[in-house]
Formats: structure tokens, sequence, C-alpha cells
């Protein structure tokens, strides 16, 4: 990882916030900036270096990890060692990120520094570092390949083992059993089995049902390798189809493909929305289509940009994001289809290239 | 599940905390409140009432989970809907935890009631639900009976399953595919598999080292029932003891049952934690216990009460912590031993009865 470019591009958007360093205390964004998996840790990002704090329990890990950063072991809480040493280090301006400060840190962060530099002392500056991340770097589009590559394995092993009766929560402790076995971390969220009439729930756990004789499984689920996670959703059938699932199903596929035809640098998150929300509008469904059509995915499973009705963000080459249309209706069934999808100089990449034709098991 | 009395005691610290009302946000409170489990909420209390605000995605699952309490589906943000709704009910003084709200939420809540009232209107009045939360009620204990019950039949099923040469990760697999097939929704937190030298990791996350022919092998997990999260740590090993290692382990056993042993309304949490640590001092191996000796759990995995060297938090009837001292020895092997522990009127009763003594495989 090139934890050195990714500091210098942070310390060119701290100076460009005007303020003298940057507290970072959201764990992901640590780790980003410094390679440190700890749960106790504070980076300042000041003077154009930057400053590690954690606590005893992680001396070792934080010198292995958080190579090429200085390492400060505090006998205190970390934010709290870290406003002292700004302080004394002369800072006077320090942005932080509202986002991902309770009330509570904020307060215990004034009270960490003498009430003569308080005044003024801490900026909020927007989330600085989560807007770096939104573009991935060379290091990290391979991680994410590897773990899109694994889940795409894990869902095409998948289709040897549906069968009618077996409950959801088997289907999924299945699923997470092989993604272990296979070097997953963990997985990225709760699977998602929805089958029959579950399937109309956007986000329907695994449960104790049993897969229908007749009717769709939807599979949604990701894993986490090296800390990346990957991010994807299959519907198949089991049986033949009853009436109208075909249709649906070919219009959200429909949707899904437009919106990942839509995807390149220059267009809007809300251009590649449309894109999907206007195949499933022609169709009479997009009343059924109930949340939004994507989002970031990277370090964390949600991150921006959000890909939702009239957002302007504009995409960039280099941005990991999900395209996963859907359609649910109440008492009847439901089906979701999505990919991880790269942003290239010239379109969308699929990184999860499983087979998205109407499968019948 | 009694929401109608969690909610009556909420109303009595409300108004004790001197404000007209409380907006509840942590997911885990208003779930504790009523029942509802959606990623959307905030959750008013005032006026000897309780409001539930969420969003049009979980229309059905508001109603079928809080019932008794009042639900309005909001188009803006749940935090912004509930706190014009307070202005408009007369609402000038609402309490909010600071430890559970961050700076750009608190930021929302402002905006979202006119300048008129803004000022004076919203409060940190502390962790007040998270402070009901920790003293379970019947309904309560009777789940984590069921989840730590859940532990305990996974941890004897896991006895026959080790052996030497299987990793780390194939265990952790192993473990929570039975977890899963048992009914459990989730872990509680990722689980722990640490063998031979990375027993002397506190938190060793499974990895692909190989169990050893001889050495210690440390599982720490819980499964979430219905809400309510089990945590327990056993460690075994495996072919015979090594020179010293036989001795480390009674110290830490006896630490152990000299910690459960202390528990009792009344008690503070200090005293707990001392009587482990004081029995590790004797026996010259405090200097290698550098974690605490426990905390509350409940619906979320760590909760109060914090037991700590000096905390003078006194235990109650009905809180349910962990006993979990242990002793790491860098580059040679460490061990834990985890209970947990209900305070009953008298004493502490263990929860999750599986072996402690010595388990040789
Ligand atoms: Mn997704
Ligand atoms: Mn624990």
């Amino acid at each position: 990882m090139d934890f050195r470019a990714r500091k210098k591009r942070a310390a060119v958007a701290v100076a460009a916030a005007g303020v003298d360093g940057l507290l970072v205390t959201h764990l992901p964004d640590v780790r980003y900036l410094c390679g440190f998996t700890g749960s106790s840790a504070a980076l300042v990002l000041a003077r154009g270096g930057a400053t590690l704090f954690t606590d005893g329990r992680y001396t070792a890990q934080a010198k292995a990890e958080a190579k090429g950063t200085r390492v400060v072991i505090a006998k205190k809480p970390a934010v709290a060692a870290a406003c002292e040493w700004m302080e004394t280090a002369g800072i006077r301006r320090c942005g932080f990120d509202a986002a991902q400060t309770t009330v509570a840190v904020l307060e215990s962060m004034r009270k960490a520094v003498s009430s003569g530099v308080r005044r003024g002392m801490f900026v909020s500056v927007g989330s600085l570092i989560a807007r770096l991340r939104e573009v991935k770097d060379s290091d990290e589009i391979t991680l994410m390949r590897s773990a899109a590559n694994l889940g795409c394995r894990l869902f095409d092993g998948m289709l040897d083992y549906l069968e009618p009766g077996l409950t959801e929560v088997a289907v999924a402790a299945e699923l997470e059993h092989a993604a272990r076995l296979a070097g997953a971390e963990a997985m990225s969220f709760e699977t998602i089995v929805a089958s029959g009439e579950r399937s109309a729930l956007p986000h329907g756990r695994a449960s104790t049902v049993k897969l229908p004789k007749r009717g769709f499984v939807t599979l949604d689920f990701g894993v986490v390798l090296d800390g990346y996670c990957s991010d994807m959703t299959r519907t198949v059938h089991l049986g033949r189809a009853l009436e109208g699932e075909r249709e649906v199903y070919d219009a959200v596929l429909e949707a899904q493909e437009a919106a990942v035809a839509a995807v390149r640098p220059g267009v809007t998150s809300g251009d590649v929305d449309e894109a999907a929300r206007s195949v499933l509008r022609r169709a009479g469904l997009d009343k059924y289509f109930s949340h939004s059509t994507g989002h970031g995915v990277g370090l964390e499973i949600h991150e921006g940009p959000r890909l939702a009705a009239k957002q302007t963000q504009v995409l960039e080459q280099g941005m990991v994001i999900t395209i996963e249309p859907g359609v649910y209706m109440q008492g009847k069934f439901g089906l979701r289809i999505e990919d991880m999808v790269l942003v290239t100089a010239t379109s969308g990449e699929v990184l999860t290239p499983s087979v998205k034709a109407w499968i019948e098991l």
C-alpha cells in the first residue's frame, strides 16, 4: 500500500481546507492513511507528517502495521494525547470530521487543550479522508478485484447447493463457511437470503423459512479480504417461473445493465440512478424500486458516492460502486441484481461477472 | 418484552434529568425501548409517551415490531422529522446522548428547529438509556440465558472437532457454521481463535496458522439470539502441557473464579477486578494481565458496567457481566477464561457453565 502517496494527497486536502492539521479518528480512515488496524487510534496529519497515537495494547501491532508513520504510545485516550501533542506542536487550527466525531469526543478534544488555545482550535472541515477514499488507488483495486472474484466463486458454488426445503439460514451458513475456508476475514455485512414471499423484503436477513419449490431466492452478500469489502446480489429461481416473474426479472436485469452501461467518468451518480429507474418506469415497475441504485464500496461496505435520484456527484475514474436495482412487490415476490463496478477511464468494468441471465434450478 | 415498563422507567430518568423530552437515536436504545430493529430510526420520549420516526422502507416493519408505540413515517431523515415534531409539540428542552450523537447530527437537529427555539433546545444529559439497559429485566435474562446456553453447546461440540493441523480459520468456520444452524442470527463479534504462540494475543482473530501438536488454543466467541449477545472464552490444551503452562492456567482459573465469587449487588466493579488481579499478583503474573476484567453485555457486546481497576460503579441485581481475566506472555503463550455472569440478589450466577478445568485434547 502506498501510504506515502495517500498521506501526501491528504496533506493537500488539509491545506486546501485552511487548517494547520487534521485529527483523524474514524478507524477506516486511520487504516487508509497508515495501515494501522487497532481499535484505539488517533492520527494527526500536520506539518507534512503523520503521527499515530494509540495505547500500550498495540505497541507491537502499531510498529508492524504503521511502518513509515511516527507512533506514539499514550497512557491516556488516544484522542486526548493527540490533542495535547498538537497544542505543544503549535497547531492552532485543527480540522475534524463532524460526521465521525461524537459530541462527547469533541468535548474531550476541547478539554485536552488549554483554555488559551481552545477557542477556534477545532474546525469542522467535512469528510476529507472519506472523499479521498472514494477514488481507489491501484493497490486497492487489486484487492477489491480479489474480494469480488471470491464473491463470484462462492456464488457459483451455491448454485449446486441451493434446493427446495433448505432453510435460508442453512444457505447463509453454507455460504459463510465456504467464505471462511476460502480466506475471507469476515462477511462484509449480514448475509441476506430472502426466498419466496420474503424475496419482497429488500433486506431479508436469512431466516428459518424454507426455500420454496417454486419461487425466487435472493442472495446478497460480501466478503472481506485484507480489509476490503465485496458486495453482490443474484436472484435465482427454484422451479419454473410463476406468472409475471420472468417479466419482472427481465425488467430488473435490463435496468441493471442500463445503469452499468451509463457508468463513466464525468456522469453524475443521479444519471446512473436514472438509467436504471427509467427502465423500470417504462415497465410500470418504478414504484416497486424503493431504494437507491447503489453506493461506493471499499474499506467500508457503504462509502461514497451515493447513487440515488437527483444526486449531482460526478463519477471519477477509480471509484468502485455498486449497481443494484430491485423490485419488491409486497406479499408476492421481489428480486435484485447487484454488481460491483469499477469506473475506468472510459466506462464501467463489472468486477463481479457471475451470470445474471435467468437461472432456474 | 415489556416495552411499557421500559418506557416508564425511561420517562422517570428523563424527568430527573430536568428536560421535557429525550431524543433517542442509538439503534440499540431504540430497540430496547420499542422493539424496532430498522436502520433508520429516532425515538422521542416526551409527555409520558413515545413516538418512533422512521422512513417508508420500514412502514410494515415498524408497525409489526413497535406495537404500542406511535409510529411516524417521515419523508425526511428521521432525526430531522423528530425534531420538527418536538418543536410543534411545544418541547423546548430536549435531552440527547452526547456519546451517541455526532457533531454533524447535532447540527442537523439544530437546523430542524426554528431559530426562535434553537437556543437551549438540545441538552446533553448523559447516556440515560444505556444506564437503564445495564440492569436486565426478566425477558432479557431469559433471552441471555438462551444465548449463553447456545454458546456452551457450541463450545462443547468444538471439543470433538479441535485437532492439530486444522487452521484457526477452519475452527472459526466450523463454530460459526454450527452457530448458524443452531439458530444464531449472527456472531456477537469476530470469532477469536488464537493458538500456540498466537494465544499470547488478547485479540487474535482466527488466522491461517495451524493448530499446534502441543500448545494452547483460545476460543473467544459469542452468538446473537433475538438481538442479545453471548460472550465466552475457553482455553484448551492440545497435547501434554509444556513447562509452566499448567501453573499459569491454574492461576488464571483461580483468578477467574475469585472474581466470580466476588460478584454480588453492592460491590464495585473495581472490587471484582481486584479480586481477579490480586490472585495473579500473588502468582507474579499481574503484569501479563493487560486488559480489564470484564464488561456488561446485552443488546450490544460491550455495554456498561466496565469492570476495571479502581472503577467505582456499584453492581446491581439484574446486571449481566463478563469475567475474563487472562495472561499473555509475548512470544510464549497466553490464555483467558471468560464467563457471562448474572448478578442475582445475593451473588453471581454463571450463565456459561462449560467446563473450566484443564482440558487436554
Ligand atoms: Mn450493496
Ligand atoms: Mn468479553
